[in-house]
């Protein structure tokens, strides 16, 4: 699975309990915050250098294996679209296949 | 290679000097400290949200070239499972090759 | 794609305004400044610990989805080389390419 776009990302991360999201995205409010003074690649705003790096600290890639025609995620993971920007976006996944 | 688990993760990292292990988990314990007071996703203790995060800042899964039957790995990295649990736990590692 | 060093990281990132990539770098010299006075791992210098960290907080390998012949990049992206040492390096990138 492959995001084509910067400001987003592809994590693999706890699916039962919301709660666990929301502290992963309080997390990264607090790891680079959208008010960081000294980025100076912000010419879509506060949220715009912040989101590559929030992108580049997860990523845009996630390999899973299948067997049997499913995907073998464990029984707390699920694979989400992180979006780093504040306003909504319309985001595409490429998802590749391989074997037989 | 792709761990089924939330709170553990999968590090290409330096195998030859278990310093650098050692400097890489109290580097995670500030990053992502287990007494982090904001987390709300505490169920099963105050490493359970801090054990996603640091999942999610890592890896579930590794991509790894094979070559002659061996993986090209280069001379100083090793493939480790990174616990972030405070306790025990048996993990399991799926690895799935593809090619002749 | 796979970098088989333990001081540099693949990243995919916006290619088009350098900036971003200043950005990126700032924001890593303060996450993980080069003289973290706790880090032990350090034989080859202050920045020797901190590059296995930078590493494992990015990534070795990307997985890039192609079509046509042409890796589908989304239009923002790029691929870089993350170099973590001060001093320059000569790095190898494995590309791998599965497929008809």
């Amino acid at each position: 699975m492959f995001v084509p776009h910067t400001s987003c990302s592809l994590v693999i991360m706890e699916n039962a309990d919301p709660t666990a999201r929301k502290d992963l995205e309080m997390f990264f409010e607090r790891l680079v915050p959208e008010d960081t003074a000294y980025l100076i690649h912000t010419a879509e705003g506060s949220d715009d250098s912040t989101s590559h790096i929030r992108t580049v600290l997860t990523r845009s890639s996630e390999v899973l294996p299948i067997a049997n025609g499913e995907m073998q995620l464990g029984t707390w993971q699920g694979v989400f679209l992180f979006e780093h920007r504040r306003k909504p976006h319309q985001r595409k996944i490429a998802v590749t296949i391989i074997g037989e």
